[in-house]
């Protein structure tokens, strides 16, 4: 079928909206975060709990799958889903991020980027066209083209160059589609808005499903990560969806919503639980910390989830100090239950007109106040 | 209430029985597996999947536990069922086999062992009534007593000189319990099957609700181990539960029941199933073989578990080499399975009396006839 998004409500405060996205594998209402799942699992985590948790759609790595195990095998069991055995939507990132992040020795060269494996040194090269026949092996239902991630510091004339060529990839990418699955495509720019606007005014001409800030996020400081999404998202194309890639916490959500993101993915409520840190509604807690060595109370008192049902910080801490991966089950389902709940709790709040009464309260409380 | 165990059928043609024992927490039909909880958790699985999987009883390390988080918690919570959310029963071990393979520096005295802890260096003084008063705080169900375990191979006059002061050791666990919490004597006297019965027949006279054999499996060969079990499982008391600590295989299972075996524990399920090593109807299987790369079929395509419903040897082997924690997860949980499920088939085969059949085209299959 033909990927679709539709608006439910815009809130009438801010960009922020509803919506329904409609893919091959069902339907996904925005806003919407992804968890994360780079090797077809998102760690620590079985699909049936993903679908207990409220997740909608998850994020596959295509660089890591590329490399490992590998697309003969993904293409054998046709497509990540039934390779991981989750039967939901899945979005595939294009690799870029991964080779500008990841990779060694890369050249980026006019028609893709070379580079070296992490995992084994081997020598590969992306196209536009190659990493788009990848995903349509993944088979995930939106795909995302081939850009290039300028890191942070980057001089302006290095932005501009790489920016105009990842949007001539984009047209690439789009040409080279040949199933129904979702193309979106990838707006640079780094922290120059004139960039970011001709980025986002290029791409958005093109046959897009919907459209990405990439390159946020990267280590800037977040105060200029927030003026450039603040001055970027609302130029997004109305009509499509708006995903902010990478991104982030609590607070990064709720700011990226009022600016009008449909979408957002990042690892950190499964890697920050792993690293013993729990998101809570009065902000995020160390498990480590000695104060939770007696203590009889859940992670955070008012979360309903498995783990706060059930456990204490005492025991959770207990089990991190004892690096058990009961740990990192425990911290890593309630930090995902949190994330969703509080998308569910933004959608809840813009159908119901309070979404920046929602914002405001909710940061006061996870800031201590 | 007062531990109970009552003797359900006894097999014909061999030493085989089941029965039922009644405790604090709850009833176990017998032959049982404990799967091994050693830190207050039974390593990659909740509570919930041990009651899915049929674990009717588990056990916890009263080393580990007295060690990390130490007993002002445990006692806090009032034991380990509340800490860790398991409601069934709980065996402990005395610590005494982890302070003779983990500590260091351990002197044995009159009265008890001196050791220093794995974790920290710290001294420490164990002695018959203390363990006991651990295993209270944490509540178990089914106490051990504290032994002495002797490496093998040991001199002879070693061997009774420590297994002598465990008996001795024995009568004082007894003196000291203050609960209705069952009591077990452990029964060492090493390869010396003179020293083995003289053991088991001062243990026997004992208030004991049950006989355990120690110091076996403990790096001596496998056919050792078997004639040392078969000489000396048939010497225990009839009436009373027959516990074969640490053992161990399938093969292992099967013999001990065939002497009369009642209740076993190992961490093979779990350790080689986080090692990458799957236990199934035609033997053991390491999923990091490369022939398993492209497998589409299930770990044992004759399992009904969640694990074989749902993933394929090629997706376990992906993880497993990505370091995936859910490789532990779907690898454990199988293999806890396999052993729950072999003993659900041995009770039955039992009842039906026709266990020595049973236990025949068991091995045959798992041996690859």
């Amino acid at each position: 079928m033909k990927f679709k998004f539709e608006i439910l409500k815009k809130d009438k405060n801010s960009y922020a909206r509803t919506g329904k996205m409609y893919t091959n594998h069902g339907k996904v209402e925005t806003p919407i975060f992804m968890p994360v799942g780079t090797n077809a699992t998102v760690k620590a985590i079985t699909p049936e709990e993903l679908e207990e948790l409220g997740a909608q759609i998850i994020l596959n790595n295509t660089y890591h799958l590329y490399m490992r195990p590998g697309m003969d095998i993904i293409s054998k069991f046709g497509g990540t889903q039934k390779f991981m055995n989750w039967n939901k939507p899945i979005l595939t990132d294009s690799g870029g991020f991964q080779v500008f992040s990841l990779a060694a020795l890369r050249k980026i060269k006019e028609d893709g980027v070379e580079f070296n494996s992490h995992i084994d040194g081997s020598k590969h090269f992306f196209t536009p066209e190659k990493v788009i026949g990848i995903q349509e092996t993944i088979n995930s239902d939106i795909m995302m083209m081939l850009d290039i991630c300028p890191p942070y510091p980057s001089e302006k004339k290095y932005v501009e160059k790489v920016t105009k060529l990842s949007n001539k990839w984009g047209a690439l990418a789009l040409k080279a589609r040949k199933s129904d699955n979702a193309l979106f495509g990838i707006a640079q720019g780094g922290m120059y808005k004139d960039l970011r606007k001709m980025a986002i005014e290029e791409l958005s001409a093109m046959d897009f499903d919907g459209i990405a800030l990439g390159g946020l996020s990267v280590g800037e400081p977040n105060d200029l990560m927030y003026e450039m999404l603040e001055y970027t998202a609302p130029l997004l194309p109305i009509d499509k969806p708006h995903y902010l890639m990478g991104v982030g916490t609590p607070e990064d959500l709720l700011i990226g919503v009022k600016n009008g993101i449909d979408m957002f993915d990042c690892v950190i409520p499964t890697r920050n639980g792993r690293n013993g840190m729990a998101f809570t509604s009065r902000g995020t807690i160390s498990i480590k910390n000695k104060q939770y060595t007696e203590d009889m109370s859940p992670l955070d008192d008012q979360c309903q989830c498995y783990t706060c049902r059930n456990y204490s910080k005492a025991y959770i801490r207990h089990l991190f100090k004892a690096k058990e991966i009961l740990a990192a089950r425990l911290l890593s389902y309630h930090n995902l239950y949190f994330f969703l709940k509080l998308m569910e709790k933004i959608r809840a709040s813009i159908a119901e007109d309070r979404f920046l009464e929602f914002k405001k309260s909710f940061l006061i409380k996870y800031n201590g106040g």
